[in-house]
């Protein structure tokens, strides 16, 4: 079994794999502290006869709820003794999660890098969870910098091994439609209050989406700046760590923080994500589920008392179905810089805190 | 569609109506934690098994979550761009809602009063909420001071128009009765732990419930100080108003609202509504159901560390069926004076937070 | 009904009986927040099909969201004027409670102790909760330090009545199987991650239950400390008191606390319970349920801020049935000080804030 401090980086190796514990069964309290915790409105997720129109047999769980509460399995696993949450790539939602579904996850070590420093490594991870009929519900690639067990000269590091790089276009083929975003036009507006359907989206069009995105950037940046923020206290971000049995103890002991170099409990990463979603209803209009996060960092710590803003690039899109297009987009968060504000064009970049690459599923409007 | 930074007082016109966004299925997470964030006590909401006893099919939703997640859908709309929310009137609670129902709201605009200084005017809307079977639950009317995109010269503004006074006695053909109340009276007061009935509160009696309120007064005043305090701090607050989906920032964003005149956030005077009323149970025994919102207003803001104490003034008191009485009082809310402590006698004025106008429902003894 | 201002030592009899007020259905609303304010992630309260599988209907309510229901409902008739909480004794945990039940409680005043101030007095109460079906679900015995209304010269003070003391040795016929613990042990330590059983754990072995618990000090001494701390912050723990109904204002009331002599409000010490319990889900592998609390004692106040840890110390153990054993340990609850750290082992007295003698039942190897 696990060793009571935590695997360090010494102890991984290419291929090895964790059936990670306590498995979960989702309740509409979990939905419902979900959206306390994150002010989520997604009508998707707090409407069941709204969920019906659209095709689901009743309302999906958020797809980042389920993404937080499978990565939290994955922690005392993988990230016990992690210094920092480096990167996420190739994550994809595969099915929708309901109210009353069971699931568990499991991991596999894909890569191995050691820092020249001798007192870290990165460890690449693919996790995979399930629901209780054993379906696969969500997968993505992750790699935390975790600390050496017992340091080693910096002439004495090994070289690293297994796979490293993970693609940051997103396939097609991989796209799950979890539904048929079936409701017509003014039932979809008059739940969201949003008008805005997959056409309207400024966007590299293309029919065939694995044409590079660096062909984005011929379009004209229309980034949407989110109006809202939304400041995290800590009781906030620590109600969420345990709700998500995330065990990392940097987000919950203020003992053990205080010796810290930042003195102070850090926020989940996570919650970023969350809260940088939930802002962005107001400007993604539409933007019912994600399909994929193709990539993402966290850039900097957020501390309670923090304020979270979001803003918005679109970046490619393509038809899905000829009723769901897909919109490729960055999200990104920043800290006490409003982007609608003057003060913005000369934010530190100390201020942003999450970037995040989405492809998000959207409602065509015939 | 609505613009990203909402409405301002020349948008609005009498007549005019809002389909609101957000229809919202309540859950037994969202009733936990109305409790867990109020300290409500009521049996009729906690205890599925005495709900029956009254005559409800299952427990019945709390009045006040049902007008608080009614009211957070109506904001961006009416009150985005507000400066105060002013009053409350003809609040009517017409049917129960239970866990599993999904609410929506509407609003239309009945009063335009632009103020002299010609930066701000006053909306007057009256909103209605329905469930899932489109029957109206609950309806009520509010005014709220809205900022005026371009200020206009003093001698310029507008006359007002529309409807601007609401009647302050209720209507007892208004009265819903949502159930018998036909539990006898050993097992109310089991539950309860209040041995007070109808009969047992000292206020005017008259069958002919259109006599004026004024008349009360001739009744010696016989004040309800409830006998707790509690406590708001910032998460429970802003968790509060992440849960009605409610999305006036000045609740939420801290870096907003550090520029301020206030310099933090202001707590959602629903929540003062919420924990005056879950404080009253102490005192105002077995008034298990609000019929109706009289009339009601904000009288001083509040912020994280406040302590909210409440006492009740009986008004008028009128039979409904041969179980059921009605009870007319004024709820009011302080912060940090305790009303049975000797420096309540000189409260300051800023110490009273909150006044409503409250019809009750109470059992009557046999 | 009892007077408003609550009960005050001179106010309680020996034999009087309360039949507390608020019955209570259990939602996964509760279950949600309790996770959420403590962390817990025992896989038998958070995964439907691991519960069944160890041979409950459905999932079981935590042990101690049950007990802290059941004594938030005492508090207004035993503990309003409370000083302090002093001990509990002889809890036993009966019946599994389930999502949907309704629980109630009585409680019996068998002992009153005068303390010889003439100012005080200590109260000892057995209470039960029962559930809707009238089966007995939790007994226990507190004593609490009550205020006199009027004090007495020491003099004057009575004789103490009743019952003071109570059995500190577990009665192995008052253990209740809540279930067969039939899981096999492969699926036990995929949904734990703990691969200790109740072979594994060092403690006095007897078959004979009623050996003096003394004796297990000729083992040596295994303690085991749990690896993390948890930091509970002012809105974690009101929430929970108002989850819990729970109406003792020492916890929620700041504006009345600021001049008590601790100048803060307290956290309820059941918070501190509930924390250690989860805290110890780490090191403590597969104890899955409490079968009784033979004792304990709150030691020292909390606040806000504090981090809290735990340890243990296995003292004795015992077949059940050839699937379930039991074993006796001592919980202890630490602030502030990490009992893994060098600095614990010259800690100060007053870091020691929670000592509790509890019985667990764990699965057998086979």
């Amino acid at each position: 079994m696990r060793p009571a401090t935590g695997y360090f980086f010494e102890d991984y190796a290419v291929g090895q794999t964790f059936d990670h514990a306590i498995p979960r069964t989702i309740t509409h309290g979990d939905t419902a502290l979900y959206q306390a915790l994150t002010g989520s409105r997604n009508p998707l997720h707090c409407s069941e006869p709204f969920a019906q129109a659209m095709g689901y047999p009743t309302t999906p769980v958020d797809d980042l709820l389920v993404f937080h509460i499978a990565f939290g399995k994955t922690v005392p696993d993988i990230s016990y003794n992690a210094v920092a949450n480096l990167g996420y790539a190739e994550c994809r939602f595969v099915q929708p999660v309901y109210v009353g579904d069971t699931l568990r996850a499991q991991s596999e070590v894909v890569g191995l890098k050691p820092n020249s420093s001798g007192k870290t490594g990165v460890v690449y991870v693919r996790s995979n969870c399930f629901n209780q009929r054993e379906e696969l519900v969500l997968t993505w690639v992750r790699w935390v910098m975790v600390q050496r067990r017992d340091a080693v000269a910096p002439d004495a590091v090994d070289a690293a091994r297994g796979t490293l790089n993970f693609q940051t276009m997103p396939d097609p083929e991989l796209i799950s439609l979890q539904a048929a975003f079936q409701a017509d036009r003014a039932t979809i507006a008059q739940a969201t209050g949003g008008g805005k359907f997959w056409e309207d989206y400024v966007a590299v069009e293309r029919s065939d989406a694995r044409a590079v995105v660096e062909q984005a950037t011929t379009v004209p940046p229309s980034i949407i700046k989110h109006p809202a923020g939304i400041t995290i206290d800590e009781t906030d971000h620590t109600l969420a760590t345990k709700l998500y049995q995330n065990t990392a103890r940097v987000h919950f002991d203020l003992h053990h923080m205080k010796d810290s170099r930042f003195g102070r409990r850090l926020i989940y990463g996570g919650q970023i994500i969350s809260i940088a979603r939930a802002l962005s209803f107001d400007g993604l209009e539409n933007a019912f589920t994600i399909a994929a996060i193709n990539g993402g960092s966290h850039l900097n710590p957020t501390f309670a008392g923090d304020t979270i803003y979001a803003a918005t690039m679109p970046l490619v899109k393509w038809p899905v179905t000829d009723r769901v297009g897909a919109l490729r987009v960055t999200l990104t968060a920043f800290k006490n810089i409003d982007p609608n504000s003057a003060e913005f064009t000369t934010a530190p970049e100390e201020s942003k805190v999450l970037t995040l690459d989405l492809t998000l599923l959207i409602p065509r409007r015939h």
